[in-house]
Protein backbone atom coordinates (compact mmCIF):
# COMPACT_ATOMS: atom_id res chain seq x y z
CA UNK A 1 0.00 0.00 0.00
CA UNK A 2 2.73 2.61 1.07
CA UNK A 3 4.78 1.93 -1.89
CA UNK A 4 2.10 2.99 -4.28
CA UNK A 5 1.05 5.46 -2.38
CA UNK A 6 4.26 7.12 -2.20
CA UNK A 7 5.25 6.19 -5.98
CA UNK A 8 7.01 9.07 -7.78
CA UNK A 9 8.37 8.64 -11.98
CA UNK A 10 12.04 8.66 -11.49
CA UNK A 11 13.41 10.41 -14.46
CA UNK A 12 17.36 9.94 -13.29
CA UNK A 13 19.56 7.16 -12.10
CA UNK A 14 22.48 5.74 -10.58
CA UNK A 15 25.03 4.07 -12.62
CA UNK A 16 24.27 0.63 -10.62
CA UNK A 17 23.26 -1.90 -13.30
CA UNK A 18 20.12 -4.07 -12.81
CA UNK A 19 20.84 -7.59 -12.78
CA UNK A 20 19.26 -9.76 -14.95
CA UNK A 21 18.69 -11.93 -12.39
CA UNK A 22 16.53 -9.40 -11.23
CA UNK A 23 14.84 -7.66 -14.10
CA UNK A 24 13.68 -11.48 -15.07
CA UNK A 25 12.39 -12.43 -11.48
CA UNK A 26 10.59 -9.21 -11.85
CA UNK A 27 8.82 -9.82 -15.02
CA UNK A 28 7.82 -13.78 -14.35
CA UNK A 29 6.28 -12.19 -11.39
CA UNK A 30 4.48 -9.21 -13.12
CA UNK A 31 3.17 -11.69 -15.98
CA UNK A 32 0.54 -13.06 -12.81
CA UNK A 33 -1.17 -9.90 -13.68
CA UNK A 34 -4.78 -10.89 -15.09
CA UNK A 35 -4.75 -12.26 -18.73
CA UNK A 36 -7.42 -12.78 -21.13
CA UNK A 37 -8.63 -16.46 -21.24
CA UNK A 38 -4.69 -17.21 -19.61
CA UNK A 39 -3.19 -16.33 -23.49
CA UNK A 40 -0.84 -13.72 -22.37
CA UNK A 41 -1.18 -11.77 -24.98
CA UNK A 42 2.27 -9.90 -25.12
CA UNK A 43 6.07 -9.55 -25.41
CA UNK A 44 9.02 -7.44 -23.50
CA UNK A 45 11.95 -6.43 -25.72
CA UNK A 46 14.66 -5.61 -23.14
CA UNK A 47 16.73 -2.89 -24.91
CA UNK A 48 20.28 -2.89 -22.47
CA UNK A 49 22.46 -2.02 -25.32
CA UNK A 50 23.76 1.63 -25.26
CA UNK A 51 23.59 1.55 -29.01
CA UNK A 52 20.66 0.13 -29.17
CA UNK A 53 19.27 2.88 -26.60
CA UNK A 54 20.57 5.54 -28.74
CA UNK A 55 18.48 4.49 -31.73
CA UNK A 56 15.23 4.05 -29.32
CA UNK A 57 16.11 7.66 -27.88
CA UNK A 58 14.73 10.16 -31.05
CA UNK A 59 11.51 7.67 -31.25
CA UNK A 60 10.86 8.74 -27.63
CA UNK A 61 11.42 12.63 -28.52
CA UNK A 62 14.75 12.39 -27.14
CA UNK A 63 13.77 12.23 -23.55
CA UNK A 64 17.20 11.63 -21.34
CA UNK A 65 16.42 8.94 -19.63
CA UNK A 66 16.16 6.71 -22.60
CA UNK A 67 19.73 6.86 -23.13
CA UNK A 68 20.76 7.10 -19.58
CA UNK A 69 18.35 4.41 -17.60
CA UNK A 70 20.07 0.96 -17.25
CA UNK A 71 17.40 -0.77 -18.74
CA UNK A 72 14.53 0.40 -21.05
CA UNK A 73 11.68 -2.29 -21.49
CA UNK A 74 9.03 -2.09 -24.48
CA UNK A 75 5.98 -3.76 -23.84
CA UNK A 76 3.91 -4.73 -26.66
CA UNK A 77 0.62 -5.94 -27.47
CA UNK A 78 1.39 -9.74 -28.94
CA UNK A 79 -0.91 -11.63 -31.12
CA UNK A 80 1.61 -13.17 -33.25
CA UNK A 81 2.66 -16.12 -31.22
CA UNK A 82 -0.94 -17.17 -30.10
CA UNK A 83 -1.62 -16.82 -33.71
CA UNK A 84 1.81 -19.20 -34.73
CA UNK A 85 0.50 -21.82 -31.83
CA UNK A 86 -2.76 -21.91 -33.69
CA UNK A 87 -1.07 -22.08 -37.28
CA UNK A 88 0.72 -25.07 -35.84
CA UNK A 89 -2.04 -26.78 -33.98
CA UNK A 90 -4.39 -27.20 -36.41
CA UNK A 91 -6.31 -24.10 -35.20
CA UNK A 92 -7.74 -21.75 -37.42
CA UNK A 93 -6.82 -17.88 -35.75
CA UNK A 94 -8.95 -14.95 -35.94
CA UNK A 95 -7.11 -12.24 -34.16
CA UNK A 96 -6.74 -9.89 -37.10
CA UNK A 97 -9.15 -7.29 -35.42
CA UNK A 98 -9.62 -4.52 -33.32
CA UNK A 99 -11.06 -6.23 -30.58
CA UNK A 100 -8.09 -8.67 -30.79
CA UNK A 101 -5.90 -5.49 -30.52
CA UNK A 102 -7.68 -3.98 -27.62
CA UNK A 103 -7.14 -7.34 -25.81
CA UNK A 104 -3.92 -7.67 -26.51
CA UNK A 105 -3.15 -4.06 -24.94
CA UNK A 106 -5.34 -5.09 -21.69
CA UNK A 107 -3.26 -7.68 -21.56
CA UNK A 108 0.23 -5.85 -22.14
CA UNK A 109 -0.83 -3.16 -19.54
CA UNK A 110 -1.70 -5.05 -17.22
CA UNK A 111 1.83 -6.39 -16.76
CA UNK A 112 3.25 -3.16 -17.00
CA UNK A 113 1.78 -1.63 -14.35
CA UNK A 114 1.97 -4.86 -12.03
CA UNK A 115 5.98 -4.47 -13.46
CA UNK A 116 6.03 -1.42 -11.61
CA UNK A 117 4.54 -1.67 -8.83
CA UNK A 118 6.82 -5.17 -8.10
CA UNK A 119 10.07 -3.29 -9.78
CA UNK A 120 9.08 -0.58 -7.14
CA UNK A 121 9.05 -2.74 -4.27
CA UNK A 122 12.52 -3.40 -4.61
CA UNK A 123 13.69 -0.02 -4.59
CA UNK A 124 14.02 0.66 -8.90
CA UNK A 125 12.39 3.68 -9.82
CA UNK A 126 10.58 3.77 -13.69
CA UNK A 127 9.60 6.47 -15.88
CA UNK A 128 6.17 5.49 -17.87
CA UNK A 129 6.88 6.85 -21.31
CA UNK A 130 3.49 7.30 -22.94
CA UNK A 131 5.46 8.07 -26.11
CA UNK A 132 5.39 4.62 -27.41
CA UNK A 133 1.96 5.19 -29.34
CA UNK A 134 3.23 8.23 -30.59
CA UNK A 135 6.13 6.29 -32.86
CA UNK A 136 4.67 2.67 -32.93
CA UNK A 137 6.18 2.54 -37.06
CA UNK A 138 9.74 3.70 -36.51
CA UNK A 139 9.53 1.24 -33.09
CA UNK A 140 8.21 -1.52 -34.76
CA UNK A 141 11.13 -1.29 -37.16
CA UNK A 142 13.81 -0.54 -34.53
CA UNK A 143 12.74 -3.18 -32.84
CA UNK A 144 11.96 -5.60 -35.46
CA UNK A 145 8.30 -6.51 -34.28
CA UNK A 146 6.44 -8.75 -36.59
CA UNK A 147 2.47 -8.94 -37.82
CA UNK A 148 0.21 -8.74 -34.90
CA UNK A 149 2.72 -7.25 -32.86
CA UNK A 150 2.45 -3.38 -31.69
CA UNK A 151 4.18 -1.59 -28.90
CA UNK A 152 2.11 -0.02 -26.20
CA UNK A 153 4.14 1.40 -23.72
CA UNK A 154 7.84 1.92 -22.75
CA UNK A 155 9.72 1.72 -19.30
CA UNK A 156 12.77 2.52 -18.09
CA UNK A 157 14.23 1.72 -15.32
CA UNK A 158 17.16 1.79 -12.84
CA UNK A 159 18.18 2.80 -9.45
CA UNK A 160 17.09 6.45 -8.49
CA UNK A 161 19.53 9.33 -8.28
CA UNK A 162 16.40 11.43 -7.32
CA UNK A 163 13.59 11.99 -5.04
CA UNK A 164 11.61 14.50 -7.01
CA UNK A 165 8.13 15.72 -5.03
CA UNK A 166 5.21 13.70 -5.58
CA UNK A 167 3.37 15.13 -8.32
CA UNK A 168 -0.54 16.32 -6.67
CA UNK A 169 -3.46 14.38 -8.08
CA UNK A 170 -7.29 15.32 -8.61
CA UNK A 171 -9.65 14.58 -5.54
CA UNK A 172 -10.40 10.87 -5.84
CA UNK A 173 -14.15 12.02 -5.31
CA UNK A 174 -14.17 13.61 -8.89
CA UNK A 175 -13.27 10.30 -10.60
CA UNK A 176 -15.56 7.90 -8.86
CA UNK A 177 -18.88 7.85 -9.15
CA UNK A 178 -21.79 5.40 -7.25
CA UNK A 179 -23.89 3.40 -9.49
CA UNK A 180 -24.08 5.81 -12.54
CA UNK A 181 -21.87 7.95 -13.73
CA UNK A 182 -23.07 11.81 -13.16
CA UNK A 183 -21.70 13.90 -15.24
CA UNK A 184 -19.98 17.16 -14.33
CA UNK A 185 -21.69 20.30 -14.15
CA UNK A 186 -19.85 23.78 -14.32
CA UNK A 187 -19.45 23.73 -10.99
CA UNK A 188 -17.82 20.00 -10.67
CA UNK A 189 -15.40 21.12 -12.88
CA UNK A 190 -14.21 24.12 -10.79
CA UNK A 191 -14.04 21.63 -7.97
CA UNK A 192 -12.27 19.26 -8.98
CA UNK A 193 -9.53 21.51 -10.91
CA UNK A 194 -9.28 23.90 -8.16
CA UNK A 195 -6.68 22.97 -5.85
CA UNK A 196 -4.71 21.53 -8.91
CA UNK A 197 -4.93 24.98 -10.52
CA UNK A 198 -4.02 27.21 -7.50
CA UNK A 199 -0.82 25.04 -7.52
CA UNK A 200 2.27 27.24 -7.92
CA UNK A 201 3.96 24.75 -10.07
CA UNK A 202 1.12 24.75 -12.08
CA UNK A 203 0.67 28.46 -12.23
CA UNK A 204 4.11 28.72 -13.63
CA UNK A 205 4.08 26.31 -15.90
CA UNK A 206 1.05 28.43 -17.10
CA UNK A 207 3.37 31.75 -17.22
CA UNK A 208 6.25 30.46 -19.21
CA UNK A 209 4.18 28.84 -21.77
CA UNK A 210 2.36 32.05 -22.16
CA UNK A 211 -1.04 31.09 -21.63
CA UNK A 212 -3.88 32.02 -19.74
CA UNK A 213 -5.37 29.24 -18.19
CA UNK A 214 -4.03 25.39 -17.28
CA UNK A 215 -6.33 23.75 -19.41
CA UNK A 216 -4.74 26.02 -22.41
CA UNK A 217 -1.15 24.48 -21.90
CA UNK A 218 -2.39 20.82 -22.16
CA UNK A 219 -4.52 22.02 -25.16
CA UNK A 220 -2.51 24.12 -27.06
CA UNK A 221 0.71 23.25 -26.43
CA UNK A 222 1.30 19.82 -24.77
CA UNK A 223 -1.25 17.70 -26.85
CA UNK A 224 -2.54 19.78 -29.12
CA UNK A 225 -5.47 18.79 -31.52
CA UNK A 226 -3.77 18.73 -34.84
CA UNK A 227 -0.98 16.74 -33.47
CA UNK A 228 -3.37 14.23 -31.65
CA UNK A 229 -4.98 13.61 -35.21
CA UNK A 230 -2.04 13.39 -37.21
CA UNK A 231 -0.85 10.93 -35.05
CA UNK A 232 -4.26 8.63 -34.64
CA UNK A 233 -3.89 8.94 -39.00
CA UNK A 234 -0.56 7.05 -38.34
CA UNK A 235 -1.77 4.69 -35.81
CA UNK A 236 -5.20 3.37 -38.09
CA UNK A 237 -2.06 2.66 -40.46
CA UNK A 238 0.06 1.34 -37.99
CA UNK A 239 -2.64 -1.05 -36.97
CA UNK A 240 -3.45 -2.08 -40.26
CA UNK A 241 -0.18 -2.36 -41.50
CA UNK A 242 0.21 -5.01 -38.35
CA UNK A 243 -2.69 -7.04 -39.23
CA UNK A 244 -4.95 -6.01 -36.60
CA UNK A 245 -7.84 -4.08 -38.84
CA UNK A 246 -7.37 -7.24 -41.36
CA UNK B 1 6.59 -9.15 -4.28
CA UNK B 2 4.82 -12.08 -2.85
CA UNK B 3 1.55 -10.95 -3.08
CA UNK B 4 1.11 -10.91 -6.76
CA UNK B 5 3.89 -13.85 -7.45
CA UNK B 6 1.09 -15.91 -5.29
CA UNK B 7 -2.36 -13.91 -6.54
CA UNK B 8 -5.41 -15.82 -8.33
CA UNK B 9 -8.57 -14.75 -9.57
CA UNK B 10 -10.99 -14.82 -6.84
CA UNK B 11 -14.55 -15.68 -8.22
CA UNK B 12 -16.76 -16.69 -5.31
CA UNK B 13 -16.68 -14.57 -2.53
CA UNK B 14 -17.96 -14.38 1.11
CA UNK B 15 -20.91 -12.19 2.62
CA UNK B 16 -18.34 -9.68 4.47
CA UNK B 17 -19.14 -6.23 2.98
CA UNK B 18 -16.33 -3.95 1.70
CA UNK B 19 -16.60 -0.50 3.34
CA UNK B 20 -16.82 2.56 1.38
CA UNK B 21 -13.98 3.65 3.29
CA UNK B 22 -11.72 0.84 2.56
CA UNK B 23 -12.73 0.98 -1.10
CA UNK B 24 -12.43 4.62 -1.40
CA UNK B 25 -8.95 4.24 0.14
CA UNK B 26 -7.60 2.05 -2.56
CA UNK B 27 -9.23 3.89 -5.40
CA UNK B 28 -7.41 6.71 -3.79
CA UNK B 29 -3.91 5.15 -3.77
CA UNK B 30 -4.92 2.98 -7.09
CA UNK B 31 -4.81 6.85 -9.15
CA UNK B 32 -1.01 7.22 -7.78
CA UNK B 33 -0.60 4.69 -11.12
CA UNK B 34 0.93 6.68 -14.01
CA UNK B 35 -1.06 8.86 -16.01
CA UNK B 36 -0.23 10.66 -19.57
CA UNK B 37 0.43 14.47 -18.32
CA UNK B 38 -0.80 13.83 -15.30
CA UNK B 39 -4.47 14.25 -16.89
CA UNK B 40 -5.93 10.72 -15.06
CA UNK B 41 -7.91 10.32 -17.77
CA UNK B 42 -10.32 7.36 -16.41
CA UNK B 43 -13.10 7.30 -14.03
CA UNK B 44 -14.92 4.57 -12.10
CA UNK B 45 -18.52 3.58 -11.53
CA UNK B 46 -18.87 1.80 -8.37
CA UNK B 47 -21.70 -0.62 -8.54
CA UNK B 48 -23.28 -1.82 -5.08
CA UNK B 49 -26.86 -1.92 -5.64
CA UNK B 50 -28.51 -5.58 -6.06
CA UNK B 51 -30.56 -4.30 -8.69
CA UNK B 52 -27.64 -2.51 -10.67
CA UNK B 53 -25.91 -5.28 -10.67
CA UNK B 54 -28.50 -7.62 -11.93
CA UNK B 55 -29.01 -5.41 -14.64
CA UNK B 56 -25.14 -5.35 -15.60
CA UNK B 57 -24.69 -9.25 -15.33
CA UNK B 58 -26.15 -10.01 -18.41
CA UNK B 59 -24.05 -7.68 -20.22
CA UNK B 60 -21.27 -9.97 -18.42
CA UNK B 61 -22.70 -13.18 -19.98
CA UNK B 62 -24.06 -13.95 -16.37
CA UNK B 63 -20.70 -14.84 -15.06
CA UNK B 64 -22.14 -15.19 -11.46
CA UNK B 65 -19.99 -13.18 -9.70
CA UNK B 66 -21.37 -9.96 -11.23
CA UNK B 67 -24.35 -10.65 -8.83
CA UNK B 68 -22.62 -12.63 -5.96
CA UNK B 69 -19.59 -10.41 -5.60
CA UNK B 70 -19.94 -7.15 -3.07
CA UNK B 71 -18.67 -4.67 -5.63
CA UNK B 72 -18.49 -4.52 -9.03
CA UNK B 73 -16.29 -1.68 -10.29
CA UNK B 74 -16.50 -0.45 -14.29
CA UNK B 75 -13.30 0.86 -14.75
CA UNK B 76 -13.85 3.57 -18.11
CA UNK B 77 -11.51 5.48 -19.96
CA UNK B 78 -12.78 8.86 -19.56
CA UNK B 79 -11.60 11.95 -21.83
CA UNK B 80 -15.39 13.89 -20.97
CA UNK B 81 -13.98 15.54 -18.05
CA UNK B 82 -10.73 16.82 -19.21
CA UNK B 83 -12.93 18.01 -22.20
CA UNK B 84 -14.95 19.64 -20.31
CA UNK B 85 -12.54 21.48 -18.06
CA UNK B 86 -10.58 22.74 -21.64
CA UNK B 87 -13.91 24.37 -22.64
CA UNK B 88 -14.99 25.86 -19.46
CA UNK B 89 -11.03 27.30 -19.84
CA UNK B 90 -10.86 29.01 -22.79
CA UNK B 91 -8.93 26.12 -24.13
CA UNK B 92 -9.76 23.84 -27.60
CA UNK B 93 -9.57 20.50 -26.49
CA UNK B 94 -8.95 17.92 -29.42
CA UNK B 95 -9.63 14.91 -28.06
CA UNK B 96 -12.30 13.10 -29.84
CA UNK B 97 -9.84 10.96 -31.59
CA UNK B 98 -8.15 7.27 -31.51
CA UNK B 99 -4.63 8.32 -29.95
CA UNK B 100 -6.65 10.05 -27.06
CA UNK B 101 -8.93 6.94 -26.88
CA UNK B 102 -5.66 4.80 -26.44
CA UNK B 103 -4.03 7.25 -24.04
CA UNK B 104 -7.46 7.20 -21.89
CA UNK B 105 -7.29 3.59 -22.30
CA UNK B 106 -3.81 3.12 -21.19
CA UNK B 107 -4.28 5.46 -18.29
CA UNK B 108 -7.46 3.21 -17.26
CA UNK B 109 -6.16 -0.03 -17.33
CA UNK B 110 -2.65 1.04 -15.21
CA UNK B 111 -5.30 1.96 -12.63
CA UNK B 112 -7.18 -1.70 -12.82
CA UNK B 113 -3.92 -3.34 -12.17
CA UNK B 114 -2.47 -1.15 -8.91
CA UNK B 115 -6.53 -1.14 -7.60
CA UNK B 116 -6.15 -4.51 -7.91
CA UNK B 117 -2.76 -5.07 -6.34
CA UNK B 118 -3.78 -2.68 -3.79
CA UNK B 119 -6.98 -4.79 -3.01
CA UNK B 120 -5.27 -8.28 -2.91
CA UNK B 121 -3.04 -6.79 0.10
CA UNK B 122 -5.53 -5.72 2.00
CA UNK B 123 -7.07 -9.55 1.53
CA UNK B 124 -9.41 -9.28 -0.70
CA UNK B 125 -9.61 -10.90 -4.14
CA UNK B 126 -10.88 -9.56 -7.09
CA UNK B 127 -11.99 -10.97 -10.77
CA UNK B 128 -10.68 -9.19 -14.10
CA UNK B 129 -13.73 -8.43 -16.55
CA UNK B 130 -12.93 -8.68 -20.09
CA UNK B 131 -16.35 -9.10 -21.25
CA UNK B 132 -16.48 -5.60 -20.76
CA UNK B 133 -15.49 -4.79 -23.95
CA UNK B 134 -18.02 -7.26 -25.77
CA UNK B 135 -20.84 -5.60 -24.86
CA UNK B 136 -19.27 -1.59 -24.50
CA UNK B 137 -22.69 -0.41 -25.77
CA UNK B 138 -25.21 -2.02 -23.49
CA UNK B 139 -22.89 -1.14 -20.75
CA UNK B 140 -22.37 2.71 -21.78
CA UNK B 141 -26.26 2.88 -21.47
CA UNK B 142 -26.67 1.11 -18.17
CA UNK B 143 -23.93 3.37 -16.56
CA UNK B 144 -24.85 6.36 -18.67
CA UNK B 145 -21.94 6.84 -19.77
CA UNK B 146 -21.43 10.05 -22.16
CA UNK B 147 -19.65 11.44 -25.49
CA UNK B 148 -15.58 10.37 -24.36
CA UNK B 149 -16.56 7.23 -21.90
CA UNK B 150 -15.69 4.34 -23.06
CA UNK B 151 -15.62 1.29 -20.09
CA UNK B 152 -12.65 -1.08 -20.44
CA UNK B 153 -12.55 -3.11 -17.76
CA UNK B 154 -14.67 -4.28 -14.84
CA UNK B 155 -13.67 -5.86 -11.98
CA UNK B 156 -15.64 -7.58 -9.12
CA UNK B 157 -14.04 -7.23 -5.53
CA UNK B 158 -14.77 -8.82 -2.13
CA UNK B 159 -13.80 -10.92 0.29
CA UNK B 160 -12.41 -14.73 -0.90
CA UNK B 161 -14.74 -17.72 -0.43
CA UNK B 162 -12.48 -20.01 -1.96
CA UNK B 163 -9.15 -20.33 -2.45
CA UNK B 164 -8.33 -21.95 -6.25
CA UNK B 165 -5.57 -23.37 -7.68
CA UNK B 166 -3.20 -20.64 -8.83
CA UNK B 167 -2.90 -21.08 -12.93
CA UNK B 168 -0.29 -21.89 -14.84
CA UNK B 169 1.77 -19.43 -16.96
CA UNK B 170 3.77 -19.33 -20.16
CA UNK B 171 7.58 -20.03 -19.69
CA UNK B 172 8.76 -16.29 -19.05
CA UNK B 173 12.09 -16.96 -21.35
CA UNK B 174 9.17 -17.32 -24.39
CA UNK B 175 8.01 -13.82 -24.08
CA UNK B 176 10.97 -12.08 -22.98
CA UNK B 177 13.47 -10.59 -25.92
CA UNK B 178 16.78 -9.37 -25.65
CA UNK B 179 16.78 -6.10 -27.56
CA UNK B 180 15.17 -7.43 -30.76
CA UNK B 181 11.90 -9.31 -31.02
CA UNK B 182 12.97 -12.80 -31.97
CA UNK B 183 10.26 -14.64 -33.64
CA UNK B 184 9.13 -17.87 -33.12
CA UNK B 185 9.93 -21.05 -35.07
CA UNK B 186 8.13 -23.86 -35.12
CA UNK B 187 10.72 -25.39 -32.32
CA UNK B 188 9.91 -22.46 -30.75
CA UNK B 189 6.24 -22.59 -30.46
CA UNK B 190 6.40 -26.26 -29.12
CA UNK B 191 9.22 -25.45 -26.60
CA UNK B 192 6.95 -22.07 -25.03
CA UNK B 193 3.58 -24.07 -24.84
CA UNK B 194 4.93 -27.58 -24.46
CA UNK B 195 3.52 -27.82 -20.32
CA UNK B 196 0.60 -26.01 -20.85
CA UNK B 197 -0.37 -28.43 -23.66
CA UNK B 198 0.40 -31.09 -20.92
CA UNK B 199 -1.27 -30.23 -18.06
CA UNK B 200 -4.17 -32.56 -17.36
CA UNK B 201 -6.40 -30.00 -16.79
CA UNK B 202 -5.92 -28.68 -20.05
CA UNK B 203 -5.83 -32.23 -22.01
CA UNK B 204 -9.61 -32.42 -19.75
CA UNK B 205 -10.71 -29.04 -21.35
CA UNK B 206 -9.45 -30.44 -24.60
CA UNK B 207 -11.85 -34.08 -24.31
CA UNK B 208 -15.32 -32.15 -23.16
CA UNK B 209 -15.00 -29.69 -25.61
CA UNK B 210 -14.20 -32.22 -28.35
CA UNK B 211 -11.00 -30.75 -29.78
CA UNK B 212 -8.23 -32.48 -31.36
CA UNK B 213 -5.62 -29.76 -29.91
CA UNK B 214 -5.93 -27.16 -26.63
CA UNK B 215 -5.30 -23.85 -29.58
CA UNK B 216 -8.77 -25.68 -31.14
CA UNK B 217 -10.85 -24.98 -27.67
CA UNK B 218 -9.08 -21.52 -27.99
CA UNK B 219 -9.79 -20.58 -31.37
CA UNK B 220 -12.64 -23.10 -32.34
CA UNK B 221 -14.55 -22.62 -29.11
CA UNK B 222 -13.60 -19.48 -26.93
CA UNK B 223 -12.71 -16.69 -28.87
CA UNK B 224 -13.68 -17.63 -32.27
CA UNK B 225 -12.71 -15.42 -35.58
CA UNK B 226 -16.51 -14.69 -36.22
CA UNK B 227 -17.25 -13.56 -33.09
CA UNK B 228 -14.37 -11.46 -32.76
CA UNK B 229 -14.84 -9.85 -36.04
CA UNK B 230 -18.64 -9.00 -35.53
CA UNK B 231 -17.36 -7.50 -31.75
CA UNK B 232 -15.05 -5.64 -33.79
CA UNK B 233 -17.51 -4.16 -36.04
CA UNK B 234 -19.58 -3.50 -32.79
CA UNK B 235 -16.37 -1.64 -31.28
CA UNK B 236 -15.52 0.44 -34.01
CA UNK B 237 -18.72 1.76 -33.87
CA UNK B 238 -19.20 2.75 -30.20
CA UNK B 239 -15.95 4.18 -30.68
CA UNK B 240 -17.49 6.24 -33.31
CA UNK B 241 -20.77 6.99 -31.54
CA UNK B 242 -18.95 8.09 -28.05
CA UNK B 243 -16.88 10.02 -30.15
CA UNK B 244 -13.31 8.85 -30.47
CA UNK B 245 -13.20 8.01 -34.10
CA UNK B 246 -15.04 11.73 -34.62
Amino acid sequence: MENIKNRRTIRKYSRQEVSDTLLNELLEVSFRAPTMGNMQLYSVVVTKEQGNKERLAPLHFNQPMVKEAPVLLTFCADFNRATSWCEQRKATPGYDNLLSFLNAMSDTLLVVQAFCTLAESKGLGTCYLGTTLYNTEAIIKELQLPRLVVPIAAITVGYPAETPEQVERLPSSGLIHSEKYHNYGSEDINRIYAEKEALAINREFVRINNQETLAQVFANVRYKKTDNEFISGKLLEVLRKQGFLK
